[in-house]
């Protein structure tokens, strides 16, 4: 049978069982850690089992840890079935965002790299039970992830119960393009060792004591990955503008021809930014980032990215087969890593990266709102943009300068929370432009991000705004009217759109 | 002479000149860096010597670019003198602060760690002039700072000209206290080799070419460092908040028994919370911060501090004749590092540093800020503590829990400026108490930050202010009423006070 050659080690055979008695394991009141990093590598089957015991009437009220987003089988379901009490660090999922949202589920956003050494330092408590999935476990009994990494190694370190779920939709030929290095804590910490975005440090699959293992479980169903959107003309021109910039940043000498590594964020302007270097003039690329997508892969195909690291490797599912039939040629041009190296400041700050991330919205002063609606509702979280904003060569934040069909504007007088303040945000882009905030003063941020970037139906507000503020603001190094400086976000929570009137 | 045995480079010794003539090698629209880490190892006569020649009708203005702040012979005279244009990255002086706070002056506030990067990015534009304080010069033409390191290593390495201004009044016995390493650029930049707090890694001295040496003048001042304000009740109270919970952590096996690494950032709170660990039972305690400040002349003293790690030493003047006199013992005992290896995240973070900084409010779900005045008016800048905070395997955030005689309250529904978000802020402590929001959820701070922070005065306010936002929000997740957010900071504006009446 398949599953018991994907079980190596021979002694761990006996823990093979049906999901039904594995979840067994799992009880009201637990801190349960899940493997996932975007739909990615995430179990399915266990907690599909947990949501029907719910659904049958049994009380399971957990605290959920991941290393990112996972698929709708993990937290749609959970979040249905009023499973989840607590949940760390990031989400995407929309049952489980309308449950924060209503304050009945308790969520804290970290930083994707915090969250490992914060589950280390004991700051989250102890984790009863890690359940991740796996394409197998070796003759050592070293658990081999899927498609991502995540925080998963540490799961498995910190907890005190392993259930591995063996999914045999995942590929056994994924094994080997994982590389995990443990990071270890202070005060015996060493240096990474980790000097080029291709080397390879560690193991290929996680270490876990045998006796650790109580269940192993089997699944056969693919990541819920999403469809890749459409390339749109905002995306194009956000795409554009960079390419102008950073060729512009090489003739003046302050980048190198091949640029240095990149970062880019998830979602479809990201990917879109992305996919442009196919047709730029750049080569020998490299990346270091966290999630992998479509744009990724396309790339490497056309032989302008020569290495990518990341932790996760989230492919549409009209790219998987692609990806599948061609692993042995991205084993050789990729690499999945714990997000403790994916997102570490260490290796973001060494090897010099330019990171582009996306903002829900921007203020005049250049501070980025990535995670609120309103300044209240939790959209999906911090994620690593914290990680690579703060640690980047090149601090890149886009997004589109106005939604809700023009009724809302990204560039505001304030944003209304604060993820990336002012001094992790040096260039903002939307389809109208491109503001080069690098050394500027909050004023001289201020007229660049407005000439530059604004909508136009949204321009002559956001100067009023800001010529009133600088004459009678009392202080004129960051003018702001504090009576006024929300009004734009209450008109929409009042009326659904940041102007007063009908335009 | 005196002054050259100190220029110990042959060739050297007949670029020593008068002031007034190195003087005429700045000119109007320059970009001059000097070198100085708080009023420590600045330069002293040649910005007078500036704010002369602008006394005089020339018209001089410059970016001036420093580590950190300075002492009043720079930042002081050259604002007074309409000499300054722009100022990269940080000042506590108070003319410089008008400057700034009236729109005189374009300020750009930068994280310390980022600032020679960027000027080695060449984000911040070529440096025209570095003048910098040195004690000597060695035979291989090496520089030597006096009392701190800064940025100095890389205005040097960028500068097209550099002045060395020879202080005789600082001693020639500060040389072997600095450890110069060069980080290097991306793409070729290397693990930093600092495993522990007393790792030297460098040279004693700063490379310069010699004929990048324009000319090199004399002085004989002392820096002018403040009185170390007394450590008041509330003061006392905040430590004694913070040993506990240091004995808490250990006790439940998250902190070693001689703790991690201490940071503490610079004021009155901060020195009276290090020096509390004398009377501590806390042994052979090591110290990774920026500023060295009494308190730590005092533990070493008493044994307590076995190393400390600095980029700059600001000692007291009633205490500096006790540091010249035992400069030796507090050379086996302390070091001094560029700013870009004192505030390095890759280091801060293998350390595991414990951060302690200063806020100037902080709200109720976490955010700390600790610039600004009612959103617009500049204090002093961010300095290190977001290098410190976000990188720290414990972010203390330290404030009084009102200001201005009991008519602020630090503690606000929303802070006026955001430095450091949620997600960097783990502990905050004023003299009421302290909140661990480590893992908690907005809602979860809240709650703990107004129960154990917040002043009596202000503490139904906040509740009321709470539990109508959680009522009225329309999302849950971090409840907020944007119309009021800022009323009390409106408040204080209007009225001088944040309470709508006088209570």
């Amino acid at each position: 049978m398949k599953a018991c050659e994907r079980v190596r080690e021979r002694s761990l055979k006996g823990k093979i069982m049906f999901v039904e008695d594995a979840v067994k394991l799992i009880t009201d009141g637990m801190t349960v850690a899940c493997s996932g990093f975007t739909p990615a590598g995430y179990p399915k089957a266990l907690p599909q089992a947990l949501a029907h015991k719910a659904k049958k009437g049994q009380k399971v009220k957990l605290t959920v840890i991941t290393g990112a987003s996972t698929g709708d089988e993990l937290d749609g379901e959970l979040a249905r079935g009023k499973i989840i009490k607590k949940r760390y660090p990031y989400q995407t999922n929309n049952d489980c965002r309308a449950g924060i949202n209503s304050g009945e589920i308790d969520f804290c956003d970290i930083h994707l790299s915090h969250l490992p050494q914060f589950i280390k330092y004991g700051y989250l408590g102890n984790i009863d039970v890690a359940v991740v999935e796996a394409v197998a476990i070796t003759e050592d009994g070293g658990i081999v992830p899927s498609t991502s990494v995540g925080a998963t190694n540490v799961f498995i370190q910190k907890a005190e119960k392993v259930i591995v779920e063996i999914n045999l939709a995942q590929p056994a030929e994924l094994e080997g393009i994982h590389d995990i290095y443990n990071v270890g804590d202070p005060p015996f910490r060493e240096p990474i060792p980790l000097r080029k975005v291709s080397d390879r440090i560690g193991l290929p699959y996680i270490p876990c004591p045998k006796d650790k293992i109580a269940a192993i479980v089997l699944s056969q169903k693919k990541d819920s990955t999403n469809k890749v959107a459409d390339i749109d003309k905002d995306a194009r021109l956000i795409a554009g503008h960079i390419m102008d910039f950073l060729e512009f940043e090489i003739k003046k000498g302050r980048l190198p021809k091949n640029l240095l590594p990149l970062q880019s964020g998830v979602g479809s302007v990201a990917n879109a930014v992305l996919a442009n270097f196919k047709e730029s003039n750049f080569e020998n690329l490299q990346i270091y980032s966290e999630v992998l997508q479509d744009a990724v892969l396309d790339l490497i195909d056309a032989g302008k990215v020569s290495f990518a690291s990341g932790t996760s490797f989230t492919i549409s599912p009209s790219k998987l087969d692609h990806f599948y039939r061609n692993l042995n040629t991205y084993k050789r041009r990729a690499i999945l890593r714990p997000q403790e190296i994916s997102n570490n400041p260490e290796v973001i700050r060494r090897l010099g990266v330019i990171a582009m991330n996306t903002a829900i919205e921007v203020d005049i002063y250049g501070n980025v709102n990535s995670t609120h609606i309103a300044g209240s509702g939790m959209m999906n979280g911090i994620g690593g943009s914290g990680d690579f904003a703060r640690n980047a060569a090149l601090s890149i934040f886009t997004t589109k300068s106005v939604a809700k069909n023009g009724e809302i504007s990204s560039i505001v007088p304030m944003v209304s929370h604060h993820d990336h303040t002012e001094h992790d945000v040096h260039v903002v882009v939307t389809e109208q432009g491109l503001a080069d905030l690098r050394g500027l003063s909050p004023k001289e941020r201020a007229r660049q991000i407005i000439n530059k970037c604004a909508h136009p139906d949204f321009k002559d507000q956001l100067w009023d705004y800001y010529r009133e503020a600088s004459f009678f603001s009392r202080y004129k190094h960051t003018p702001h009217l504090l009576n006024k400086v929300f009004e734009w976000h209450e008109n929409f929570l009042k009326y659904g759109r940041m102007r007063p009137k009908v335009g």
